[in-house]
């Protein structure tokens, strides 16, 4: 790191927080202009973005990433207009801001409202995918958020651009181009800066990535962070399951992606349902290339699943493997999850309202779910749009974080003259 | 700091997650029943309460601390029935817990609501005033949250006998003691255990005094803070103030008690206000022997204003002290506060509405007012029962911080077997 670098990090921030002052100020209607003004902008510049992006691709062969990295971080027409898609669905979303959160009247006549505003300045720190530059500077903006972005140096060459097309489109709504910022320099060291809040100017940090960058952001923030560190998500299925809906659900949160942080990790099956639903369960699993990884009783179920150690029930493996343990309760299946779990989502399956209701209140999870897959854990799912990540931390947001979480509230009062006692 | 106090601590931190863990699954009721036992215990142990803060007093005189200081830390009749009060409107006040902050159905049919639950586990720091042992406890059982307290040394007589009252009525009610807890020592390495999370058993920490606690609190602690450094309150009068309004406010924002958070510490009064509204606001605080340190435009005002120095603008004074400036405009004012302010509480006095709506949109500090004392800065005064703080922290709670403040949320997601595609 040049000590050119650090003054210009230090510079960016303080002009972050220069915009975020006219952001928090700016009506809802410019910011959706910039948004949608850049899904344009990224429609029509996308043979410049696929020609960046074919940089990128080719350095990360050169660096032996794997097919899949790759994947992850090559775009095309598609992919692009996905991207923009996605844009125009955040300029679609209602206005954070500005909302009256609740009110309410004191005897002494103050009327006192509490009113949404943004958080300030947020600082995202990500890896490969160059479309989460587009996802996080455009949710950022939406709640009036100045952000600094910190994406992977493989995707530098597309993400650059991408932020330069967000800049055009904010400053052509008339808001300031500073709104989204790009980290410059691919140095590590600019992350432990960024992390330290650049001299107060950073009030969040929203990390995104493999466990290691997120751990090491946990480690090393001295701001808040908003995130999680794994999801390792479970399926119970309990006494009550019915049978075609259980193996439904379960191979649609484990199979459906494996790489997503709401993939199912654990299988929960209790005993009284064990011998009805088990098999056609695992072996709907086992069928489709997953390998299983199970408890004594598990491996009675299905010949093909294979023995878990302790450490399988630790393990978000985000690929085709799932550990399965046969529990003899609902309170032994709270108690596992409790134990091993991550805090991010569960799923109980049952017909029996009462044993769902427990599961549901007693689980502390930041998404509890009652037949229904773990992989709807996302925020376009719940219909906020889009997410900048899902959140197990109990300070802030907690679930999946879109535009209406990147926001914070003031106290407006409203009196006539009246002083206290 | 001996080895068998770090461990002694850390076994705290188990016991309060323990704890915490059952009083999220707690009825309502039972929390309530511990809190109005509480009161009760309180009021019935009064001589020895007042016995126990003699020691405590008697101490703090051979110290030689201040005699606002003592006044702060001795318990009476009055102020322990005050105490008892201030639990039973705790107890009153509705459960923060299991409310559905939001609820909505998705297109799918998942039906998702936004449930809230407890943040989990808080340390309180804390100086001088037994009463904080007592309203920060029976706010952080209100809503569902484990407490281990670390009041100043100066209290700790006093204090070990209100916990222990606390404890004993929350037993009574069937929930478990290690809801609120006391760190044993005075040693300041404790401290740092506890603002380092006690291996991941602190989930918050919310800390109440003196400038220098907070400052130390905010710069070590490795879990999140909620409070706030200083407040460095501004009035300011619009040049369509009502004269007898602006000295009302004024003086009742500055005087009524000095050493509060929310009291004013600068005065801004609009050139064109000035002539009319300056002298007679500035006789009233003058006369009742307020020290008035001005700019040269408001020395022209009344001759008892000293010279202010730059210094003054960012003094945060708790005291009979008052820096007053006159300003050319509403803009002028803002910039004034926007520089200077500690985003806390701000105050317009103005007739003119458009202005007024501008100050209260385009300030951002936690609690805007028009035409009421910055003194309402108050849980209590908001209607809240009671507050553990008022933060100026931008992530999670803003303004005054009572028990409804003290908690997250879940999603809990009902389906009938839907998958994702």
């Amino acid at each position: 790191m040049t000590g050119g670098d650090t003054g210009r990090l230090a510079a960016m921030g303080r002009a972050a927080r220069a915009a975020s002052a006219q952001l928090a100020a700016s009506a809802g209607s410019s910011r959706d202009a910039a948004i949608r003004g850049a899904a344009e902008l990224l429609r029509s510049a996308s043979a410049e973005i696929i020609a960046a992006n074919r940089d990128d691709v080719r350095f990360a062969r050169d660096k032996g990433l794997s097919a899949a990295m790759i994947d992850r971080l090559a775009l095309d027409e598609t992919r692009i207009e996905s991207m923009a898609a996605g844009l125009d669905d955040i300029a679609r979303m209602p206005d954070p801001l500005g909302r009256v959160l609740a009110e309410w009247s004191r005897p002494n006549g103050l009327d006192i409202r509490r009113i949404s505003v943004p958080l300030g300045v947020i600082g995202v720190i990500y890896e490969s995918r160059p479309n989460v530059t587009a996802d996080a500077g455009a949710l950022c903006l939406k709640a009036g958020n100045a952000a600094i972005l910190r994406g992977g140096s493989e995707s530098v060459h597309s993400s650059r651009l991408i932020v330069s097309l967000l800049r055009a489109a904010i400053a052509s709504a008339g808001l300031p181009a500073d709104a989204v910022q790009m980290v410059p320099a691919q140095d590590h060291a600019l992350v432990g800066q960024l992390l330290a809040g650049l001299d107060g100017n950073v009030d969040v940090v929203v990390p995104r990535g493999g466990k290691r960058l997120i751990a090491r952001v946990q480690r090393d923030a001295r701001v808040p962070v908003i995130g999680h560190l794994e999801g390792l998500c479970h399926v119970y299925l309990h006494a009550s399951a019915d049978t075609g809906m259980a193996r439904e659900i379960v191979f649609n949160s484990k199979m459906r992606r494996t790489g997503i942080c709401g993939a199912a990790e654990t299988l929960l099956i209790d005993a009284d349902a064990a011998p009805r639903v088990g098999p056609p369960v695992l072996a709907a699993l086992a069928d489709a290339g997953c390998e299983l990884r199970g408890d004594a009783r598990a491996r009675e179920l299905d010949e093909r699943v294979g023995t878990a150690s302790e450490a399988d029930w630790s393990t978000e493996y985000l690929d085709s493997i799932l550990s399965v343990r046969v529990v003899d309760s609902l309170d032994d299946a709270l108690a596992h999850i409790r134990r091993y779990g991550s805090g991010h989502t569960e799923c109980i399956v049952a017909d029996d309202a009462a044993a769902a209701d427990r599961f549901l209140n007693e689980l502390d999870s930041a998404i509890v779910l009652h037949n229904a897959s773990t992989q709807f854990a996302d925020g376009g799912e719940f219909g906020m749009g889009a997410e900048i990540g899902i959140s197990t931390g109990r300070i802030h947001a907690r679930g999946p974080v879109g535009a209406a979480e990147l926001t914070s509230y003031k106290y407006v009062v409203r009196g006539s003259g009246q002083v206290r006692e």
